[in-house]
């Protein structure tokens, strides 16, 4: 792309003034309609050392309302960004709808100053451009409007102007190593950004390359695709998404009426099973902690089926400092303004740590599909994105454990009562969880379809089956034992 | 305390099962009760290293439902930690209403540390300790029960445990330098522990010590502090609390019924001043960023007085990588469970950078005073909670300047019929903006209380007359202007 690029012709003067404060005016007025769509728009900015980004985003903000925008740097990864997977510090910066998200440096610097200074291997490096892939996709799939601009000049101009920057003790800090490096070696960098621009440039997520030799020319340059863009998506409206292709191997799951809820574990045998298995998992996560393992473990389940004592069966065994459990309610503003996979990765435990997940993600193929909180093609597309999501947390080197707590409805209804008639349990049970036990039958077609698309090799599900709870706690103990001890 | 303390006797060992198991019971029945009175409770678990905190802790959160409780390790602040109040990610970890949060040394630790360490001069010490003793009144008085333990252990048990731990690889990590250090300096340490401990004891955050020899003999000690105290907040209530005297020296302010606001300044004089002004705070932006020094811009003004705009103009000066505006609306249900000014502690600029905050925390003495959010002895205390948290800022080194947007009644009504009818403005103008204005009276009265009662020599208001905005825009920048020249 960058090799090929036929540099735009830049207006005389007099125009570039005029069509300047044309698109300015235009993204001014675009604003109320942003908002109105509640359209997210992520704008990524790229481009060489020096070649201006900071200054031009600072004037393009001017025409956007201070509430309708946020601009973040993205600079090193932090200890704890470096101890979660390398997508996290991005995902947790996009946008609301309705509003922007301007990154100043992003995921592109990342993995090609990773491989240029040898810190990623070429294996490396392509396995984290092909998340990328996802990433932008799946931002695109769910109506994020992302536009990525690459901000060029040559290499004398960069050297010219990163010497201006350094002469003076007020901007010498705009120039780090990295930039006098990537001077250096100039026609090396251009390579790489070439290959990885050919890579990601897809008709949805296009690159535009900015000629940034002048700074108001770079900017017209951005605001004209900017408001092309904007406008097109307004008038045209989402464009339909295409349900992808399951790629992934998948197990071969029965289906929940098929399997036998008569297991049975008496109490003392329980006794006897819980400590032996709690002991030897407080041995394991203090081995998970040195090495640095991150678990996840996700319960989804009937209402009722007895998640919550399960588990505090697995939390009892843990070092209270290295797990956490996230109970999943229904989304908070901020968090069903943007992708719904959103408020998990931005809980994903710290490597060495363990996070448990009381309802999770599925609710994406659940009930937001049975309760129309999203669109139908929204909950199709979910499996391969759910999917997408665990390998990425896979690769990552997460062992996932994904139980399903199954009940029969005669069980719920026995337990409904009872926590009805009991005084400390009441809160337990609400009126939605009535409304639900009477779309049973919904929510097992539901539950089959999503145990059928995603039980991967790498994340299958576990069904528990819990109309006997003992034996099923002790069930999800020896399941967690197992793949930990498998992935140490 | 330490040196006074009086080791309770520990029962026999039967004595001691029962009543561990009585405890257990006691705390499962009482969550029900503390999530329907929306108790929110911090659990402070500090003491000497390898006193068994941990173990301890991990037995009792056994008896909680995970989704009532977290629990949060307290490590070395990180880089990004350091540049923010030392309070800031303690503040940040406050638990919501009917929920548990325990932290595994905290703020204690923290500063006997840096004294011991001399890492902390006295003073600063001193200062830390004031601190302190705001952020666990204020939490106190905000409803929160906060219970502090401190787990006590000798010298030669501490020396065993330690070796011990140290013996196995999978616990060795368990025992850092400063625990070591600490035993070989036990009585030093001992010596400072006593003397934070007699300063921060308080009648409503009081310290607990725990005799922590044996594991099940300190699990009751700490249930029964635990429960009783609940059981006492649950029966009796929140206590009134008393209504401090201001102890800051106040600015005398005119009321704004007596401001004149015939301020004029033509486009023509607005047009250079901004650029004026505009060009010197982008010098003083970067000077600020290098000699990090961290900028807090509260507006506070009536609907349609021109915030927006004068905003625009300050946040058009700046680098986008150096500042941030937080536009505050009503919070959202994670941040109505917590404390008022939990939302903005977590959103403190890092130390080199400006946070813009469009409408603040003195929503609580007008809004919530106004609509009746919150009780009356809540907002009349308020005053001198705001007060402590900009001394605190301050004292950071923070610079802070606070702008009330003033106009009169009939030019918001000019400008909200103009809003009214200009299709680009509408979603500037709502209903809520109409009944707002039917209380102008009352506001004026909240507003001049506010301003009387906030205005220290710290942080005092500016008010901007903003019938004219460019005037009201120019004067903003230069007192902008002033007040960081005069930081630097």
């Amino acid at each position: 792309m960058l090799n090929d690029w036929i540099k735009p012709e830049k207006p005389e003067a007099e125009e570039l003034e005029q069509r300047l404060e044309e698109a300015k005016s235009k993204l001014e007025r675009l604003q109320t309609r942003i908002k109105e769509n509640k359209l997210p728009i992520l704008v990524l900015l790229e481009g060489w050392g020096a070649a201006g980004k900071g200054s031009v985003l600072g004037r393009v903000i001017k025409n956007i309302d201070p509430r309708f925008f946020d601009v973040a740097t993205m600079e090193k990864a932090t200890e704890d960004e470096q101890r979660r997977p390398f997508l996290y510090r991005y995902f947790a910066k996009i946008p609301e709808a309705g509003k922007f998200m301007f990154l100043d440096g992003g995921w592109m610097t990342d993995v090609t100053n990773g491989l240029l200074h040898k810190e990623l291997s070429r294996k490396e490096y392509e396995k984290r451009l092909a998340s990328i892939k996802c990433f932008e996709r799946q931002l695109a799939d769910n109506g994020y409007l992302v536009l990525k601009f690459f901000f060029q000049i040559g290499e004398k101009e960069q050297r010219r102007r990163m010497d201006e920057l350094l002469e003076d003790k007020n901007t010498e800090w705009r120039v780090n190593d990295d930039d006098l490096w990537q001077n250096k070696h100039y026609e090396k960098c251009k390579e790489l950004y070439d290959e990885y621009m050919e890579e990601t440039n897809r008709s949805r997520t296009p690159w535009h390359i900015i000629d940034a030799k002048n700074q108001k020319w770079a900017q017209v340059q951005l605001l004209t695709v900017m408001i092309d863009a904007i406008e097109a998506r307004l008038s045209a409206g989402m464009p339909e998404v295409m349900i992808p292709k399951n790629k992934f191997a998948l197990q071969t799951m029965p289906k929940l009426k098929d399997i036998p809820l008569d297991k049975e574990m008496s109490e003392q045998e329980y006794r006897i099973e819980l400590e032996k298995c709690q002991n030897r998992l407080r041995e394991l996560h203090n081995e998970l902690y040195r090495k640095k393992v991150p678990v996840i473990i996700a319960y989804e389940g009937w209402d009722a089926a007895g998640k919550g004592g399960n588990i505090k069966r697995i939390a009892g065994a843990l070092d209270p400092r290295g797990y956490q459990v996230h109970p999943i309610a229904s989304p908070e503003p901020h968090e069903k303004a943007r992708h719904y996979l959103w408020r998990f990765w931005t809980r994903l435990p710290k490597t060495g740590h363990i996070a448990i997940f009381d309802r999770t993600w599925y609710g994406r193929v659940m009930v937001e599909r049975l309760e129309g909180f999203c669109s139908k093609n929204d909950w199709q597309r979910a499996y391969n994105e759910i999917n997408e999501f665990e390998k990425e947390l896979h690769d990552w080197g997460a062992v996932i454990i994904k139980f399903w707590v199954q009940i029969d409805k005669d069980t719920q209804l026995v337990r409904f009562n009872e926590r009805q008639n009991t005084p400390e349990k009441q809160w337990k049970i609400t009126d939605e969880d009535w409304r639900n036990r009477e779309k049973w039958e919904q929510y097992e077609d539901a539950v089959d379809e999503m145990i059928e698309k995603t039980s991967t090799d790498f994340a299958p599900w576990y069904v528990l089956e819990s109309n006997n709870k003992y034996y099923a706690r002790i069930k999800a103990l020896r399941i967690v034992i197992k793949k930990i001890e498998e992935a140490l």
